[in-house]
């Protein structure tokens, strides 16, 4: 069975533009403060650099964002065929000339393809904002992720002990 | 200034293997019912298809876990930065050779590297863990998605309208 992958993908991964977003002597390691403003002092949180103004909350909405502009899409394809297959054809080519990406920029160009095209593009972004709204479980993303986290943390060691054991 | 970007890349799109999830006739568009079993009749979210046993937030959780990883490995990195130059660099050289893509990929060749590496490693699985527990804001993730959603919405319908009156 075919399955899709939307995977986050480090484009740019740059160490070098450090602006403080909060410091943390975390655990027993040493870290030095970067900043000694008032605002940081009270942060209890690790000091995560490379965000620049943004946080990784805002990159991480703005990846969900376009996960919900492909979701959409999804859905609207999948109502259109059931009972609409031109615009279900119609939909398809455009998606085969367009990336999904960047789902902003997917939706500026629907829009201004044709009046029929329009439609389509008007529907993603209704079936998007219900979608995020309504239908994501945001409590079992949550859930989910700190349990991938801790089993993925598991079963790397697990592993690597395993392979490395004089046993073996 | 410099800024880094982790994106969704939607690196493959299927509309074919379409596995009921649940169906809803969402609004005003007709959806033909495509699973009479009783598990799908209580279900009131739309049908999002490709995604096969898997879920939109199971996808998404996965796609956190990277994201986490890739934080977690700017956190270490930057701490050591301030005390350890060494390991610092040896981090540095390590990622130079080796994709954040897949975190724990990532992970498992770092602790397979030398036994200075297997400390960088498990250190960056600790704090990946820490991070999501502790430091990431999941409420505030959800807060700026949806107003993400709502803020471009209005954007694109906007500057197609400006852009398309006949005043212009």
């Amino acid at each position: 069975m075919e399955t899709t992958y939307a995977v986050f993908s480090l484009s740019q991964l740059s160490f070098f533009p450090p602006k403080p977003r909060c410091n943390k002597a975390y655990l027993s390691w040493p870290c030095k403060q970067r900043n000694s403003q008032s605002t940081s002092l009270h942060c209890q949180k690790m000091y995560v650099p490379g965000f620049g103004e943004a946080s990784p909350e805002a990159k991480a909405a703005k990846n969900l964002h376009n996960f919900f502009t492909y979701i959409a899409v999804r859905i609207v394809a999948a109502q259109l065929e059931s009972y609409n297959t031109e615009a279900y054809e119609e939909l398809m080519e455009f998606m085969s000339r367009h990336s999904l990406n960047d789902g902003d920029k997917f939706c500026a160009s629907l829009l201004r393809e044709s009046s029929r095209h329009k439609s389509l593009a008007l529907r993603i972004l209704e079936v998007r904002s219900a979608y995020c709204k309504h239908d994501f479980e945001w409590d079992n993303l949550k859930n989910l992720a700190l349990k991938t986290v801790d089993e993925s943390n598991t079963r790397l060691m697990r592993d690597y002990v395993l392979e490395t054991s004089p046993d073996n």
